[in-house]
């Protein structure tokens, strides 16, 4: 994964432990703790937060799943006034969410919870969720797949306490019917992804599918579901492209993520 | 459908019946017999033939479902020296790409039969294909819909006489094991799509899209299936996009119609 935020914030350390750092995102003024022996958010959590369409107003409930360090969360901010929960496992990664939460005077709206997506009805009610969002660890993992050494990252990247069909289960009872869902992922799990939602009552609306170049093959796949949908009415968005041949973002990636128009 | 060829050649016009009229393929050398009221063919049949990898040598089988006036099959027929057999219902299409084989000159290598996909074993002994390809009616067709009103284009664009389901079924009971299948099929349908490939035994191995422009969303899809193939390794190919934003076909899609190289 890369670090796409660049513009470290040095005067608010005394936020930081151990080698965290802070990133601040300029289009939405956020300020995000990172640290990259534990966690750090990626292009994808940006386009996942940026794929999802969020209701506006301050009356919906939206759930992220897999929050890791809430970057998904504390986007999603920007674009409504409603309340936003993340779920993360791992207690390190969900008190780096908070701290951010905070430093972001964010807490009426953000909150984060330590715990298994899979007990998420002990926190939220069953059919009550307008949106989820969910950035799932992308490998699946048989015994004999060579692990990331670091246990932090590996369970953040690998299925290692979750998997696909859990996380459309956990999304899917978590939503009220018609209920979104939007999960980012990657391109060669799509025949995967498309079953698991089937099998737990997501129809798939929309897919977008992103190519780190024009001649590449797309390497992230963005997906919308809508719980109790009809099965008609697919569509693939217009692809987005991440680099130019000078292997810069393109424009429209740098407006993603700083708000550049140009 | 777009009519794509636009290099009339008046004087072979002993070849042709009623409104037909004769398109000059510069890129093959081909000339194919095109009817408007009957059946032209796309730019979906020619970006099929351009997505099917089939093998250089005569030793292999090739089938093309759904063969329409045979332009698939006579376009493969450049990437090939194995025999390419077309199967097509209506006896108008039928007879329109024979005719277009003995035009070109390629009955020893091409060969039409007039029949029904479902009887494709009657004349072709099954498990022993090495591709198939298809360009098959699009559009499902409920007893409500309204259907074009000429009956030869309506059988061509939907589900009247055949479905997806029924496509993929023929397909593989055609193909050896590890054959590979090629469909051009729109996006809305992709998730219909894998599930019958699934169910049929085909494992989707490869995908494109294309896009009519940037910006807009995918309007056609091309997949390859592996018969018995494995579940992993499922791609994405770079995406395809036809006009430029002066409605222009874009120099990849000249090259792929006419061998243009700029």
């Amino acid at each position: 994964m890369t670090i796409i935020l660049v513009k470290e914030v040095a005067y608010l350390t005394q936020w930081l432990k151990d080698d965290e750092r802070m990133d601040r995102l300029v289009r939405a003024n956020l300020d995000i703790i990172q640290s990259p022996s534990v966690f750090s958010y990626s292009l994808d959590a940006v386009l996942l937060a940026h794929f999802a369409n969020v209701p506006q107003g301050n009356r919906s409930q939206i759930v992220d799943l897999c929050a890791g360090n809430g970057a998904v969360g504390l986007l999603l901010s920007e674009k409504t006034k409603s309340k936003i929960t993340g779920i993360e496992l791992q207690p390190r990664l969900a008190d780096m969410a908070e701290r951010s939460i905070q430093l972001n005077q964010l807490s009426d709206q953000v909150r984060v919870i330590e715990g298994n997506l899979s007990e998420a009805t002990k926190w939220i009610e069953k059919d009550s969720v307008d949106v989820v969002t969910c950035n799932p660890p992308y490998f699946s993992s048989p015994v004999t797949s060579k692990k990331n050494p670091n246990p932090h990252l590996a369970i953040a990247r690998h299925e290692i306490h979750t998997n696909l069909n859990e996380v459309m289960s956990v999304t899917s009872g978590l939503l009220k019917m018609n209920g979104k869902a939007y999960f980012v992922h990657r391109p060669d799990r799509l025949i995967e992804i498309l079953e698991a939602m089937k099998a737990n009552r997501l129809a798939p609306k929309r897919m977008q599918l992103v190519y780190p170049k024009v001649n590449k093959e797309a390497n992230i796949l963005l997906i919308e579901g809508i719980k109790d949908g009809k099965e008609t009415g697919f569509r693939v968005m217009p692809p987005l492209f991440v680099y130019g041949e000078d292997n810069e973002y393109l424009p429209e990636i740098r407006g993603i993520l700083y708000g550049d128009k140009d």
